[in-house]
């Protein structure tokens, strides 16, 4: 054991930045993300120092990155220094849309229809050679921002970056690192879909770290269940632990939460609240259902719309008297298995306003676009917040809803959802394959008596308040530190 | 501990019996199947007595069920009776077709488009009210059938049967029952999509059994992580027990094996002998790459048409020199799914034959229709036996064509077919979602030296005559007594 101040500086890698770079004339304009995780690792950055690498994600991010020669401050004064890496677009294509998000995120969602998806053929080899380099790239400049610091902590961002803390690992042996899922974990059966050179990348990548970390025990148990059942690897279970390679790998869980405080005082804008007079107007006496979403495979939004549909079948009293709000923020337009969903949204939604519309109630109000000011309004307005994914790492809409909903909103969630091992207990649950079950589910959630609302409502808030980013951060580092102090040797 | 003589007489109970009868004017001719396992139920069968429970599956077998008055032998003679069960066409419909082959099947063969299937509403709910219905009518006959013979053992098989085991326990507190499943298990990611009472009901149904039997240590282990994760029963995961109400279930493995003497007696008939000779004809000196197959989205013909044309693409020497024999029988061609399937075999066949075609040569010759005498035929000829499904419970071509090869011909196998755990020493193993990969492995099949063909061949017989039908029973039943024996009480 070595006793040493814990308030190690960081360095921090993700895919995405916190900062994003647009083009506009001569100027280069910074987006700071919505999210509450580049906040809170915003804010860890600002407290110990350290710099945040990411990788080039459009032409301004680009342009940022060459102008300043490397690392740069996203604006003058900012406490940490970021490092955009310019992929070869080549290279990005193949890490990024060919493997993270065509390959990896379908595994992990189990998103495949099986009998026809995945082929692996020569395209997925090039791809991977393009992850490998990618990671490969950042494990360059992780090491050479690393050795500016004074004995700094790896905090690596998600299924991206899988290889990056062994890679790292090369290059400085006794460097404290921590790899984050910000997904699920495919189990072994999804897993080894995979081309073997891929999942045993994946899993030997992770565990160059010292603790993997992910939302919920599920997640965590599917990784050690990958090690032992794929990798044959020394794995207690019930301890969460892997011998590897005469290392010690600890599989830890932190579910992240919201930053309430934060998320208030955007809500309470001037803009959105416009909008929230704006969505009164439009919405009137009726009842509420949301969702808010990305338009994404494994968001179940088609099922949604069909169970609202059930619902209106089965239980006409509802008929003009309920909304279904969705907001949908367009997401990878540009791969066909999500443009073909888009479509199927859409279909869908147009169904049940074809068949249960009147004039002057349109049933499914459906918008597509990136307007989180919409949707921070409309948390405050909705009666049910439905989040009903078919799988999901976490969902931080089950926790923004929630914590500034003003009608003692009911929360119907999907038990696949991550949320739900925390949130469980309070809301009603479904399964996201059941239209029928839904259907139920929203009626039992508008049907609810004040009382049972208000109770609900007040636990979840409680709940919820209880876990902030800037938590979920401090316990990896204190749990990476520990992890580092009982290294043997 | 009881002593007894361990010749019980049998009650088997299945789907589908070892006979069918068609209608011809006024006669109901009997049709024996061709399976080993009907076979070897039947030997069984003779050696102890007993009756065989079945549902009749078409109007033959109804006439027959209802002419008889019962119970009947299938032709005059037989040492051991039938029952055909004649259920109500649209409870047999919502049973067998709704919940046995589109909702279970699917289920333990991860068979769906998840973003978009399965959708549980209330034709779910009403084909699962058939579905217990008729496991019920079945404990029903069971149990009366049971009751004319003295202290049978019960051998119910397969996912369409799975409630029986505890429905029957109902009737019969003491019964010795095992239960196998010939088809793999889904694990508790898979099985959880179904809604609640069906997972419930499969588990607890199959619960009621002493033994449960699995072609492979992969299913019998998912079905008892589903009992830890699902229904929290106590597991002793490495002594594969379960405590359930009072009980204990044994989880065992028995791989089911073939008749070699039997399968090479028909081999030996002149009419396959006629179907060999014209084979050697059509195919001349090509080198020969067979499948066998039902027409089933499990068993992977999309992806094994693009492998070959990859290893011709690849591999341009193999252009003129090879044949892919493709023998699939028709299935469940009422299923949308599966006709959808079939016209992409169709396709993908096409597509090798346009793009590698020439005048006498064609790449793929697809045949679907059921004609088990040129598959025996061909069995003689292959030089590579190609077997690539997505998942299967076991796969008996992986043994019926090495069991009749007579030119040392090469296993290419996956790794997801529960033969894969017997004979993957001696195959050549393939992820059947790599293409690129199946296309390599075709080309090693194909290339390898006689002598390590020689080698493998003589292996894989070796291997596949360990195992019979009659073993395959004689291990159930010696289980089935000890665990009985050693009832507590």
């Amino acid at each position: 054991m070595t006793a040493r101040d814990p308030a190690r500086p960081l360095v921090v890698a993700s895919n995405r930045g916190p900062v994003s770079f647009s083009v506009e004339g001569e100027e280069l304009v910074p987006h700071r993300g919505a999210g509450g995780l580049a906040a809170a690792m915003s804010g860890a950055l600002r407290a110990v120092g350290g710099v945040w690498v990411a990788a080039a994600m459009g032409d301004g991010d680009r342009a940022a990155a060459r102008r300043a020669g490397g690392r740069f401050r996203a604006e003058e004064g900012d406490p940490f220094e970021l490092r955009y890496l310019d992929l070869d677009p080549d290279l990005f294509d193949g890490y990024y849309n060919g493997i993270a998000n065509r390959t990896l995120w379908f595994c992990h969602h189990r998103l495949w229809n099986v009998p026809y998806e995945p082929r692996w053929d020569e395209g997925t080899a090039r791809a991977w050679g393009a992850y490998v380099e990618a990671n490969r790239t950042f494990a360059g400049a992780l090491a050479e921002e690393g050795g500016r610091l004074s004995a700094p902590a790896y905090l690596i961002q998600d299924y991206h970056l899988s290889l990056l803390p062994a890679l790292l690992r090369e290059r400085i042996p006794g460097a404290p690192v921590l790899h984050f899922s910000h997904s699920p974990f495919a189990g072994p059966d999804d897993l080894s879909i995979l081309p073997e050179d891929l999942w045993r990348g994946v899993l030997t990548g992770m565990l160059g770290a010292d603790v993997v970390g992910f939302h919920t025990p599920t997640w965590a148990d599917r990784f050690l269940a990958c090690c032992a059942e794929l990798l044959e690897a020394k794995v207690d279970r019930r301890r969460r632990r892997i011998e590897w390679r005469g290392r010690r790998v600890h599989a830890r869980v932190y579910p992240l939460g919201i930053d309430g405080p934060a998320l208030r005082a955007e809500a309470r804008r001037p803009s959105v609240r416009t909008r929230r007079r704006g969505l009164d107007r439009e919405l009137g006496d009726q009842a509420v259902v949301l969702r808010a979403d990305r338009l994404e495979l494994s968001k179940n939004v088609v099922r949604g719309f069909q169970a609202f549909g059930e619902l209106l079948r089965h239980h006409p009293e509802w008929r003009r008297r309920v909304t279904f709000l969705a907001c949908l923020y367009p997401s990878r337009q540009d791969v066909p298995e999500y443009r073909d969903y888009a479509r199927a949204c859409h279909a869908a939604a147009r169904a049940v306003n074809e068949e249960f519309g009147e004039p002057g109630w349109e049933p499914v109000r459906l918008s597509v676009e990136d307007d989180v000011e919409r949707v921070l309004a409309a948390y405050a307005r909705y009666d049910v917040l439905f989040v009903n994914p078919v799988v999901d790492g976490m969902n931080l809409v089950a926790k923004e809803g929630p914590a500034l909903n003003r009608r003692d909103g009911v929360l119907v969630l999907s038990r696949s959802a991550g949320a739900f091992e925390e949130l469980g207990g309070d809301a009603v649950p479904v399964n996201p394959f059941d239209v029928g079950g839904m259907a139920g589910a929203l009626h039992a959630a508008l049907s609810m008596s004040p009382e049972e609302r208000a109770r609900r409502a007040r636990a979840l808030r409680r709940r919820i308040g209880a876990g902030t980013p800037a938590r979920w951060i401090a316990r990896q580092l204190r749990d990476l530190e520990a992890a580092t102090a009982s290294r043997p040797g």
